[in-house]
């Protein structure tokens, strides 16, 4: 143990060698890096390659290659390295003698890796789930690959366009130190600047005990860009150094000078970005011009000068910030909306390519499943009767799509498609596991089709056959209802579930119930098959189902006007309809800013209503269902439905293709107006978990001079939103990350697509204007789930409302009748998780171990019955595997959670209430607290 | 003496390493390149350090950076390296381990030198001796930093724009094995393509005996750049090899199947060059795809492929043809003009910048003056009472301005500026190494001036000074007779020569007779002051003066009417005028194509006059000179001088600014139109030495169809063209390179000056507009000499006439009475050479030893009395000198004649006689054939 012990602090030495620093001169910390989008302009691919460096000049292999070259030419070098989806792929062809090479330059801290997700990840239009995953990922191959050393101690998000309070929580509970970024509100970034308030301690959670989600964070001074004049990259034009004193054009004073008069921090260290985006192909640029300056401008303090530069890494920059042990400034709120100038909100790509963001959180859920299924299937769902199949390529996909271009919607056109087409590959390579794992597991080989086209009512088996089974999968850690529509061509079907009863159907003259079997294997779910019929007249409509919730429409309008909550007996007034504004073109009086993809700017605060009454054409009513139809142009309609046994409205939006030959790009919105008293305040999630609240014209932690009276109230949503007063909550889950915002007291409105004719100055180069299939506009379609209840009961509904939107079921089917042997029923789980209980991550890890988190999915005190600690024991989870032991780890499972020794920060006192966590009752029982997520590696052994 | 041969074998062994080649297969050669321009787009220092990226990005110290780096990695990769100006200020920033890897890769011949002059030079507008000049610098830093590993093999012109036959005979004189260039007419390159004559054997000298002159020569494939597709610098956008087979775009079997289709020559050779304008900056690019292409393409001859390729350099190439022993056709003539389509002829350029093509040959006299006084000063003119002083910086001066966008005027105008400062900033540093010298010589430190700006009638010592004494240097191996003007205030002057004798001269109204001593130091010379005075009036003025000629003008347009030569009673009719053609802005009907820095397109054939009449305002008749000047518009005038003694009559023209106002650009010629019977042909130098013939309408070894009949008749000229019939020969002797034609029976026509108003899309982006002092443009002033002779005694004239304009007397100035200790006359050459001999080169090498270059300065038959061999006697040359050992060199000086021992070529037979040389009649007495330049390195003490 002594020779282990010894070992061990010889490493944590050799990982953290940072340079020395002069505590009597003002240190400026050079810190050499590449920003390496992963996909924006080019695909990923490209951006590896170097292909197509007409559009961008970029070639990620090229950086790498030449950095490793560069950094072997003095020990004093430093380089600092991001996003692993690059970093992995290079890492996979180099030769033995360059791994050898790079694992020391890692070792000794010459190459320090930073971030170290898959990508760099959105904030604003991201999941947690897949957040968690993608960090995961990648950490994960920079531990297996270079250990402890390999570890990232800060993060690093120096592009993304705004900044969640979720991630931040998130960064602290996977163990780094500290984080930097480069984006932030021009009027906060000046006030900061001003207070000296860009350095900061942030309480990123009000539910975890302090300091799990304490994140110490930087803003950085240049963005992430160097200082101007001093970029040596190939893609800048500043002046080189020329030190030949023989020159006519010699400027060594000059720019050591210029250096002297660059306006620092006050402090006694700071931090320069020596980089930006796809910099250091040609690596030898940049390091023999700070070689030069480093030698240059330090040979003055032989003359008295304070100045000490050297070359370092934002973990040793921090670890010289935590020695001087000041005391921080305390943030608690979060970092949006972002705006860079009066009229230039980074609000519109919270709602940016909607189709895609749908695309990709369906994905997750797909994934999730896919993870799932290979653990219950064991060894063979990766190699079994149906080929070899993995989750990696799905993994890899997400990791790519939680980028900050883009799920953001950010990206060029062509790179959006690049982006659906990974994940449509990766659930390719999954499809093939999951039929795999569903043969093990039912012990039917039959082959078995995943219809993909349900949204458009296309299933070729179900619209052929005349008997056919459906699989439903469902990967919630607890059981829920669902409602499945399926194309059949039939008019008589008769359905019953796995123990042979009939499920209740019906038949419409689109959708028409149907017989089959229905078997369903999961965690632990049950067989809903609602099909919907009858229409009926569109005027005067009252629904009124089963017993939670009334809703009424106008007669003359055909919208809604009413929701009542049955259970509670409480009405509010609610109109709902859909408006767009008219984007802007930049005009020559405030600003030249148009709205692109990334900017929100409407031309005026008021939205043109699409229609003020709804052509109401067609009403379902049947046990199961209830739906109305309302037409509002011929690019915008509704279906508003009830289901049996369920507490949301929902409402399925159809928008587009947005016409824009008027000349006037779109954006469009829902908008719900109620008499709920909410004066200025409305809520919005981060990451679709914690709650923060908005307010509109302010900001929490500094006097806002309010420019944009839409934009600038827009926030991020990814799950949900809400509205209250006393005794009213309006929530709304969504099925996707959008913009929203509150703008009038009682009134809340979600941006569901855009459509736009001019690019944004952003750099992405293309006016926002997706083609769809037939090149006359994209066709959005989504959902909004409307619950009515009292604020403090509200959690209670959306918190497994969202949870059920995140991790939908997955449906396979099977032609004909299931053989004898077939297993009709199984589920993973012994038994439903508790209510608070959330299963975020269940996945293989090695060959004997799996890798699960467990989380607690409500708030602090949001609902009476859940905001408790919930206890849950390990051993008693599954039903097929036998768990052996169970390590914990951080978040990012790239550490042992004893192994956990983060910084501590001094920050100035708060006034709040801190938040106390319970203990385990035992080794095995693991106890949850409000918000917390624990992170295992089990030891199993299937059954 | 064996341990010396053993070495040296050894030595031989190791340079030319060459790769192996398959003699069953077709092998590629591929040769990794860049092509770094000696200023263009940037100065040179610029390219350099790449500053300025924004005009162009180009960084020379970081490709030699990159490519050293690159060559480590793998034995097989190779590079070359071109233009010396470049290498040599980068070898100087190495340190010692650097240093040493690269000496090891020369040596081991995978960084190979070629070309190796100081600038890759121009080929239009150069003269032989700055050429000559600048190749000797570049080589000798290669050979005495490389020793033998570092002699280039072969020339490589890539980029000039087109090739005299001067530098081929230069090439072959150096000791290079062959010759490669990338730019020939297009029509030609179509029919070499055609009959597979892309290599050939050039036959470069008429006088010298083959092989002597003769060159191997080839034209490379895709001019000096990569087939189409393959270019992966960091500059083109071409698809890397995508070879990772998990890609979605996996390229290599497409990339591998492109470059197999890619048209090849049927030899089993081909040279392919990978690279191109300031490449290799990232050289990892390149190589890294190269290495794949290199591995897929030769993977395929496992499954059949007759295709091998490799890294190569032109000489391991040249070698491969040498050994196939083959017979190839012989080329007598040149490479002009270029065009690279049909209205696309390059031939704008012989003119472009006048001025700064004057300064350039003024520098180059002033740099042979510095040499000589360095060597006949001995050490203390570089060290002595006026400071230090060198002429190496003019020497490098020089050869930057050699380079083929510097005197060629095809720069941006700050280059240019940048080109003058550098031969001024030369000329200073000589101008101190002058003033030691000639304290030396003459035993006065008394201080010393140099007008520089006679030219305009400025000198502020002769204006002030009523007392006065200049020294006149003379650095031809000659006496000559020379006017000089100077400006001063006095009315009345005597002026005594270094022996008290009076001096004829005179006073006008703007210049004067002046009293002073004149003494002379010189390689031998007289003291001429011939200065004007009288003006009379203008009209049917006849100059005949002293013996030689009789010039006659038109009495109504004041224009020359005809010319006598008195000696041989012969007269012609002889009009001239000036005219300007409109430069074409581009067409719609032909060609997009504008006259520009390098393309000459006029938009009609016939061009403008300028005055049909020209003012003859003064005359001027003394005994020293007579002169009419003429006005012919505001900015067009010529002063027509005849001079006591000569027999040549001067033109001094006088053009600019030229006005644009009229959204005209404009080409100015002057036109001689004579009653000589020339038919189509005219004749013109090559470089300031051998003469060819030309022909209207017609090329000497190819069908030409002519599309621009003005343009593409157009024809460098450096020193001097003629007209002639069987009885009359009209020769005109310039002071610069000019362009020149002779577009109609008896008609000669020169190109002076040209000032345009569009870009002509070759790249350097602007018009070729030069501002001049005041921004209303440059004003220009230059000499025309011309000679009215019978053509067989022709050249007995010009010869010396041309000469004498390259290296022009030194004038120098003290003020007052010279000390009486003062030495009045000295000559370093103990007699003048014989009327052939023209010394080409006297400089210091090193501490002990001198370099001289003797020269026969007649061409085989072309002078009954000077086209003969003729001996001078190393020994008796000098008069301050005792030479005590000469070894004879190559023209290049780095490689002992002796050990010249260049690659045997098979030409075709030719039904010419072949001029037979002369033999020394002992060590001391060598003896020089008609255009032979001999090299001589002498051991020297001073005397």
């Amino acid at each position: 143990m002594a020779g282990l012990y010894l070992s061990f602090l010889f490493q944590l030495f050799f990982c953290l060698s940072c340079p020395a620093t002069n505590p009597s001169m003002l240190n400026v910390h050079l810190v050499p890096h590449t920003h390496d989008d992963v996909g924006w302009l080019k695909t990923v691919d490209q951006y590896y390659y170097g292909d197509r460096n007409n559009i961008q000049h970029a070639g990620v292999q090229y950086i790498l290659d030449s950095v490793i070259d560069q950094l072997q030419k003095d020990p004093a070098r430093r380089f600092i390295y991001v996003e692993t989806a690059f970093f992995y792929r290079w890492w996979k062809q180099q030769n033995q003698s360059t791994q050898r090479i790079v694992t020391q330059l890692v070792n000794e801290g010459r190459l320090e890796f930073i971030n170290g997700g898959w990508c760099m990840s959105d904030e604003a239009t991201t999941h947690y789930s897949a957040v968690i995953d993608q960090m995961t990922l990648g950490l994960r191959f920079l531990n297996d690959t270079f250990g402890e050393c390999g570890r990232p101690r800060v993060a690093w998000h120096i592009d993304p366009f705004g900044h969640a309070r979720e991630h931040a929580s998130i960064f602290a509970q996977m163990g780094y130190d500290g984080f930097f970024f480069g984006r932030l509100d021009y009027q906060d970034k000046a006030r900061r600047m001003k207070t000296k308030e860009m350095e900061m301690l942030w309480r990123a959670s009000e539910s975890l005990t302090p300091p799990l989600a304490d994140l110490f964070t930087g803003v950085l001074p240049n963005g992430y860009n160097p200082p101007e004049g001093f970029c040596w990259d190939q893609s800048c034009d500043d002046a080189p150094i020329r030190d030949d004193p023989d020159l006519e054009d010699y400027n060594v004073d000059e720019i050591v000078q210029k250096f002297l008069n660059a306006g620092f921090y006050k402090a006694n260290h700071i931090i320069m970005t020596m980089g930006s985006d796809f910099q250091y192909e040609n690596a030898n640029l940049w390091y023999k011009n700070m070689d030069k300056l480093i030698k240059y401008v330090n040979a003055l303090q032989a003359k008295g000068s304070k100045v000490n530069v050297l070359y370092s890494t934002p973990s040793c920059y921090l670890q010289e910030l935590n020695l001087a042990n000041l005391t921080w400034p305390l943030k608690t709120d979060d970092f949006f909306p972002y705006a860079d100038d009066a009229h230039d909100f980074w609000t519109g790509y919270f709602t940016s390519r909607p189709a895609l963001k749908l695309y990709e959180r369906l994905s997750n859920s797909r994934l999730q499943t896919c993870n799932q299924l290979e653990v219950l299937g064991g060894p063979k769902s990766k190699s079994g009767p149906f080929g070899e199949g993995d989750s990696d390529t799905m993994s890899k996909a997400m990791g790519v799509a939680q980028h900050h271009d883009a799920v953001s919607g950010t990206e060029k056109q062509h790179v959006a498609y690049d982006y659906a087409r990974r994940l449509a590959t990766g659930w390719a390579h999954c499809e093939v596991l999951v039929r795999n794992s569903l043969a093990i597991l039912s012990g039917s080989e039959a082959p078995r089709v995943f219809c993909e086209n349900l949204n458009i009512s296309v299933c070729p088996l179900t619209e052929s056959s005349h008997k056919f089974s459906m699989n439903v999968y469902n990967p919630l850690g607890r059981t829920v209802s669902w409602p499945v529509r399926l194309p059949v061509n039939g008019s008589v079907y008769s359905v019953t579930d796995a123990n042979g009863r009939a499920v209740d159907s019906q038949v419409g003259n689109v959708f028409i119930s149907l017989k089959c079997t229905c078997y369903i294997y999961d965690m632990k779910s049950s067989c809903l098959l609602p099909l919907l019929s009858v229409s009926i007249n569109n005027k005067s409509v009252l629904l009124y189902v089963f017993k939670f919730l009334k809703v009424t429409f106008d007669e003359t309008t055909g919208l809604l006007s009413s929701l009542t909550n049955l259970e509670t007996n409480q009405t509010i007034q609610l109109t709902q309809n859909f408006y767009w504004y008219n984007a802007s073109a930049g005009n020559n009086k405030e600003s030249p800013q148009t709205s692109g993809a990334y900017i929100f700017r409407p031309n005026s605060s008021d939205p043109f209503v699409i229609n003020k009454t709804a052509e109401t054409q067609i009403v379902t009513v049947s046990s199961t269902v209830q739906e109305v139809t309302q037409w509002f142009s011929p690019w915008v309609s509704q279906v508003v439905r009830l289901y049996e046994g369920h507490r949301e409205l929902e409402l399925e939006w159809t928008v587009g293709p947005v016409p824009v030959a008027d000349g006037l790009g779109k954006e469009v919105i829902t908008r719900l107006d109620t008499d709920i008293k909410s004066s200025d305040y409305f809520y919005t999630d981060s990451n679709g978990r914690e709650v923060l609240e908005r307010r509109k014209d302010y900001r929490p932690t500094w006097e806002l001079k309010q420019t944009e009276p839409v934009a600038g109230n827009y926030y991020p949503i990814n799950s949900r939103a809400y509205i209250k007063d006393d005794k009213h909550q309006l929530t709304v889950v969504t099925d996707r990350s959008q913009g929203a915002s509150s703008l009038y007291n009682g009134s809340l409105e979600i941006m569901l697509h855009r459509r736009l004719l001019y690019d944004d100055y952003r750099g992405v180069g293309e006016p926002l204007s997706e083609p769809g299939d037939f090149s006359d506009g994209l066709v959005a379609r989504g959902r909004l789930l409307l619950t009515f209840t009292p604020p403090d009961t509200a959690a209670d509904v959306h918190r497994p409302l969202a949870q059920g939107m995140v991790l939908q079921p997955l449906l396979s089917f099977q032609d004909g009748t299931p053989s004898a042997n077939t297993k009709l029923e199984f589920s993973g789980l012994q038994t439903d998780l508790p209510p608070a209980v959330h299963l975020l991550t269940l996945s293989q890890w090695d060959e004997d171990t799996v890798l699960i988190r467990l989380e607690h999915q409500y708030q602090a005190k949001e609902s009476k019955t859940h905001s408790q600690p919930v206890t849950v024991n390990l051993q008693k989870l599954f039903s097929t595997l036998d768990v052996l032991g169970a390590s914990e780890m951080s978040l990012g499972a790239n550490q042992w959670k004893e192994d956990m020794d983060r910084l501590q920060w001094n920050a100035e006192k708060t006034s709040k209430p801190l938040p106390l966590s319970a203990k385990d009752p035992s080794p095995w029982e693991v106890t949850l607290n409000p918000m917390e997520i624990r992170t295992f590696l089990l030891r199993v052994r299937q059954l």
